[in-house]
């Protein structure tokens, strides 16, 4: 594709030039999101930014790059396939930054860090062995750029991990890849981890049928929408879930008044696993550029159809 | 080797049992420590224990097997190189139990487990980025198997390694190894890993002109008496030291009047970072039994000249 025009949502100069090598000859557009006109969409090759212009018209634009991983509000547009637009979204880290976030938590319950504290503050010298990641069984929902490098990071340190991914295609770093988790994975799973996109067959998948066969501790790295909440704290109050780790919620910012905040056996984090870093967003923008440019395979490109 | 008679120090026969290959068609002995004499060390080809028997006679042994990883109280004794016995040791599975523990810790703090968890308890939802392991610096003291694998993993996720050993031989996974921290990577390390054996060279290495030098956190894996905890304390007061996560100590269990219990920059956990497990410890008794009988090179020899 030949890409002349570069129209980017947001007042990001200063940050595109710090990123520019000296070779890339192309004309920016850099505007406010709410100031873009069908003037500006017909003037540009690729809008760049985190969401859609008020008026966004895809009749008059080859591609959108979206700054965010998730592209639910893009593909609320309509027109991709008509007009044959290019959607492509920022990956680039998020895979090794959702990876070591969870990593993170496997590894704070599996080493204990919460008694060991509390025994600290009581002074007391009490002995327990931690638990090593290669005894854990992890399945991982999506195994696209994330869900395999998540799945890379276990399998580095010897667990065992599922994959579940609707073709039920094998992927590297899975031990299997199934197209519905089979209920004696999942019971066995000391870890279920999501990291699903929100679609249509996405929305509240994770529901009590679902945490009904868990026994482990579940992570969203997803898309909050995926889960059924009310579900999630059932199980959690039957045991059949043992904590939840959410990263991303169905609403965000989580109300005050939701239960999930009090609960010892809920960790909420402020949707940071894969915090779109401006400077990253940007460099996984021009990687795409480069390869756009030459034709070559975009391991970030969206399905519409799929919607991810 | 030929190795007949296994003198246990323990009474591990059932452990030893779930273990045994049916093909080994050695005899044991399993006895409490304390009841071992002089002539069941003449009958034994091999010793196997956590510790010395009291009267020790190393003219009456061919091989000692520690369970521990660390072997200061097997090196007390004289006679090692004059009546030439081997001694190996426990380690099979310590380098990836200390690479969790550490990585644990290490991911602790760069996902910001203790701000997210306060922020949670006022429900707040409040962004902030964690960091990635890429983006640290880690100098690890010793690059024997443990050190080696705590470099492998954090490499792994690409963070910058260094080693420091008495040798400043080069180790796969180490960008560079040293043979004395220069002062411009000491400042630089986000991570000071300590895995070293405990040694008249070692003996409280660790002091207040190592401390001055550092900006980031020290993390002890290896044994207690190479920190003088005096200097450690001054350099955490001072602000060198950023933290301090302490797994050995010079004195265990840590004593109760110490002041290292209750400060907030430093974790302290009982010895488990590398505890051995009988079972662990068992199978890899047995391993390096065949290696020795076919002559292999053995990973878990010590040298008692160097102490480890």
């Amino acid at each position: 594709m030949n890409v002349n025009h570069i129209l980017v949502a947001g007042n990001f100069k200063e940050e595109f030039k710090k990123k520019m090598p000296d070779q890339l000859r192309h004309e920016f557009r850099f505007l406010p999101v709410e100031k873009i006109t069908g003037e500006d969409l017909d003037w540009a090759d690729v809008y760049v930014g985190f969401q859609p212009a008020p008026d966004f018209d895809l009749s008059k634009i080859n591609w959108v790059h979206s700054f965010n991983a998730g592209v639910n509000n893009y593909l609320e547009l309509s027109g991709w396939s008509e007009n044959q637009v290019l959607l492509t979204r920022t990956v680039c880290s998020f895979g090794q930054r959702i990876s070591e976030y969870c990593l993170s938590y496997v590894l704070r319950d599996i080493q204990y860090h919460q008694e060991f504290h509390e025994k600290q503050r009581l002074k007391k010298w009490e002995k327990r062995t931690p638990k090593m990641i290669r005894d854990q069984t992890v399945v991982i929902y999506g195994t696209g750029d994330i869900g395999q490098e998540v799945a890379k990071t276990f399998d580095f340190f010897g667990a065992t991990v599922y994959g579940i991914s609707r073709s039920g295609s094998q992927k590297p770093y899975f031990k299997k890849v199934f197209d519905t988790a089979p209920s004696s994975i999942l019971s066995r799973a000391d870890w279920v981890i999501s990291t699903l996109p929100l679609t249509p067959e996405t929305d509240k998948m994770f529901n009590s049928s679902f945490f009904n066969q868990m026994n482990g501790s579940f992570i969203n790295v997803g898309r909050g929408a995926t889960v059924d909440e009310k579900a999630l704290i059932k199980g959690l109050d039957k045991g059949n879930v043992q904590s939840a780790i959410l990263d991303v919620l169905a609403e965000e910012p989580l109300p005050v008044n939701s239960s999930l905040w009090t609960r010892e056996d809920v960790t909420i984090t402020p949707h940071i696993s894969a915090v779109t870093e401006l400077d990253e967003a940007i460099q996984c923008f021009l990687e795409t550029l480069r390869k756009v440019e030459n034709d070559e395979l975009l391991p970030n490109l969206v399905d519409v159809g799929k919607g991810y």
